[in-house]
């Protein structure tokens, strides 16, 4: 399996961003063609200190080749779009293999 | 479910990291109490630009106070030694609530 990961920073405005992202983000992300799995993770705090991130979003799918055709699609040109239109300032994405 | 994220950068040597990663750091991760499941990610790209991240492992317990369970236990410490002996400069930790 190979995840995409979406690690958001703190948004400026949570409560707005959270209502984008829960109301219109999501339902964009979950179109992806085969889309095996989303988790969402609300980042709660940090074992020392502060957490700097707000929200993690991770994707998967069966390979590489059908993470990129999804990136390619026009599902994916939609959510990336969206994406840069309310947290162009504050994602960080990067992909990987699941390991274990 | 909760889970702990740690999210380490690009090691100055990667094969030595990766080394002592699956060789020490992992074997001491497993014996957390309580820990759910264990899922490593090796970073290979992002979609845009070089990914700064080497790797991510994330690690779950079925709420917070199981976590901090594990976390102040001895195992838990022997973890954080260990972390710190080869990674205190790239890794960064935090936590968050599992909500899809």
């Amino acid at each position: 399996m190979i995840k995409l990961i979406a690690l958001y920073r703190k948004p400026a405005d949570a409560a707005a961003f959270d209502k984008h992202y829960n109301e219109i983000h999501t339902p964009l992300v979950r179109k992806y063609p085969g889309l095996r799995k989303l988790e969402i993770t609300r980042v709660t705090g940090a074992p020392i200190g502060d957490a700097k991130f707000h929200l993690m979003a991770e994707m998967y799918w069966d390979d590489k080749s059908a993470m990129d055709a999804a990136l390619s699609s026009p599902e994916g040109k939609a959510v990336i779009k969206d994406l840069l239109s309310f947290a162009a300032d504050i994602v960080t994405i990067f992909h990987g293999d699941v390991a274990a």
